[in-house]
């Protein structure tokens, strides 16, 4: 492997480019003209125009991203997470075009990455499935017959969603069929599949994934879990690992449960499969991310692994080099994403130009960011302007460590405003300190 | 402990206060007029001005210094390195206000600072001395006399010296005379004590040191080597750890060598022991640091061990909670110090307005500075605007990982020079990636 393009924008492109250098890899960024002077754009080896802002012609367009691959020369491309980072198809294409697709192969992918076809693979594969509906549910009288054996509170989910997107929790019987239709629509409207499954909804739960790394020549590993329970709206904000509520006996389990799971479909590089944890300690498949995750640097810190190389190792045909019994998980580290957000105006998307941008320092405090002062945070894209990453021997002074790191945080410019003084709430409130919370903490104890 | 005064300034300061804030304990940072507007004058919980920019009339000026401890009520002083940190005097005087110098006991810095009282001591401890005088030389005639039994090269060394000034390297019996009187009057100068002693000078020698932290009741550890090898004029320009020439015997022996000797002489807190290693493993004790290094976070890094948290702990009379057998070093750690120099003029200090700083960020990749666009270089304090500092499984890959960080490192004003480009050098150097260099590389290598 030569050279690489990184086909994403933002602080997962600069984190690739970041990886391909240490290796000696050629990058190559690709970008919108709303990108133009991003930080990637300027560290990357070379870095080519793609499109207007919209990202449908742009980070989207398959046949930009391809022209530029052959333009370019670049021998393999990496998808990064978002846009087209589990879209079959496109790895199809980069097959069609003898460019290495880092990832899985485009047929497991497109078993894993869709939720109803992933939760039928791996139950087969012997992972513990909530109850539920495996083939979607095609009616709404379906939908209620299935809602009503089940036993409310029931999550609809789309068979193609991600991102925390096309769900929803029906609590009574008298809203089943009114949320049926609606998210269908949405999942039609989002992901232009309208198949959807139902199963039961846990409220005290705990989003626990585990992260898997597979290689060509079926060997796989796993490096422990994260904890992502601070969601808003099923959308993570903060993720720590390890988690703190998993015994030893269960994530051994919970992590030779995923790697057996990965391997019975063939899965190779870099995944996670996303479990539900309850409070005695079982678990339930709930879905597969079948690429690399916003949240991977905290496994990163407390495994000593780069999941980046990885995944370009395991693309260019290296056989995994550690075993299980060489992934040692060390201390604990917790992430924050900083959105530009305006907490007061329920989260919207803050746009517009970082007058200051002055992220943190000092010992092991990470900032990964495309942001700098004067850089402007476009409308057109996700919200995401850095990711605080901090790692500590234990969780307390992991949360110590956090909240210096925040309170040095300083975003500024005209209309910006950010999650960091959402984060400082949080990590200043006795049940996030206490640990002792599900994936209902932000409408429990944030919202006043 | 309440209330902590950093007695300091730049970086150190910044790294002292960020402890402070994650153990919950206030801070107080003294400036000079020249850091009006410094990092941890705004990040400190108070800021007292101490004086104009010259160091004797602020960093140094202890009446000011302990004035601005009893006014905000400080029940405790960091001193940093440099300035007043290995002055016992100043310890004295912290001691008569009841105020806890966050270090060893005044009259151990005393014994242990002197580096002519040091070698007496560490001697009679049972550590290995270079062939060299002990007492101080006090005539040229002597100085001669000594010198011929040593045999040539030697150096003759200022007792009272530090931080690699006060130090002359004699090749040939011809050049003693002169070097003898020229370091005694640098000494006199610079130290006010004209004492000088010499040893046997070797070139193919490595420079490794050894961090200890001993507690208040007679425990003490030590968290492994640092090889400082790369320097320039005796000044550290690059610094690792582990050291790759160490075999796991030689670093237990030099380790509980230094444990014993600091032990020995009643040292509490974290201190350096500086040993040479020769080609064929054998090591000398050199000096002894009695205070926190600037290259402190390789340590950190490889063990996850907060060296300031540990000073302020044992400060405040908490035993060890880590014992030798809790020790790892895991991976590879190094550190480049980014110095405000033009090495196009012989590493000339550069002083001026940042137009632009913008330091590396991403995985394992740590920036300890007081720094930031805007902020003034000023010509009264030393040249050091950044350390960067990079951690990985192990050299090979800490090696790219460093190069990597500089290429992403920008640093601009008007003429503002830095070392990141001799740095970069450096590092594309075979012979520095090989590791088989000793305490001359720069001069036999990076010289043109």
């Amino acid at each position: 492997m030569q050279k690489i393009l990184i086909a994403n924008r933002g602080e997962i492109a600069l984190r690739i480019a970041r990886a391909c250098r240490e290796m000696g890899i050629a990058s190559v960024a690709v970008y919108s003209t709303a990108d133009d002077d991003s930080a990637v754009v300027r560290f990357a080896d070379e870095a080519i125009r793609i499109g207007p802002p919209q990202t449908v012609r742009s980070y989207l367009h398959i046949p930009n991203i391809i022209g530029a691959a052959l333009k370019t020369g670049a021998d393999a491309i990496h998808p990064g997470y978002g846009f087209l980072s589990e879209d079959p198809y496109f790895a199809e294409i980069c097959a069609e075009h003898n460019i290495t697709f880092i990832g899985p192969p485009p047929h497991v992918m497109e078993r894993m990455s869709n939720k109803a076809s992933a939760r039928q693979l791996m139950r087969e594969a012997g992972l513990p499935l909530l109850p539920g509906t495996i083939e979607p549910v095609p009616t709404a009288d379906e939908a209620q017959d299935v809602s009503d054996d089940i036993g409310y509170p029931v999550i609809i989910k789309a068979a193609a969603g991600g991102g925390g997107r096309g769900m929803t929790v029906v609590w009574r019987r008298e809203d089943l069929r009114r949320a049926y239709q609606t998210t269908r629509a949405q999942a039609q409207a989002v992901f232009k599949d309208s198949a959807v499954y139902i199963e039961r909804y846990l409220r005290s739960a705990r989003h626990t994934e585990i992260q898997i790394v597979c290689d060509n020549y079926g060997n796989g590993i796993h490096l422990g879990e994260r904890d992502c329970s601070v969601q808003r709206r099923h959308q993570k904000l903060i993720e720590e690992a390890p988690s703190i509520h998993l015994t030893p006996e269960t994530r051994a389990a919970m992590g030779s449960m995923a790697v057996k799971g990965a391997l019975s479909v063939g899965y190779t590089g870099a995944g996670t499969m996303e479990f539900l944890l309850d409070e005695e300690g079982r678990f339930w498949f709930m879905e597969m991310n079948t690429r690399i995750q916003v949240e991977h640097p905290v496994t990163e810190m407390i495994t000593g692994i780069d999941l980046i190389k990885e995944q370009i190792r395991v693309a260019q045909g290296v056989p995994l080099t550690v075993g299980q019994e060489d992934v040692r998980l060390t201390g604990h580290a917790i992430e924050c994403r900083i959105n530009a957000e305006n907490p007061d105006r329920d989260f919207a998307p803050a746009a517009g130009r970082l007058t200051e941008f002055s992220p943190p320092g000092g010992p092991w405090t990470r900032v990964d960011t495309h942001c700098a002062a004067g850089w402007t945070v476009s409308p057109y894209y996700d919200s995401l302007i850095a990711k605080l990453i901090v790692w500590a021997p234990d969780r307390a002074e992991a949360l110590d460590r956090m909240a210096r790191a925040l309170s040095e945080f300083r975003v500024a410019g005209p209309g910006m405003r950010t999650t960091i003084g959402f984060h400082q709430r949080v990590f200043g409130h006795p049940v996030f300190r206490s640990g002792d919370f599900y994936t209902d903490f932000i409408e429990r104890h944030m919202t006043d």
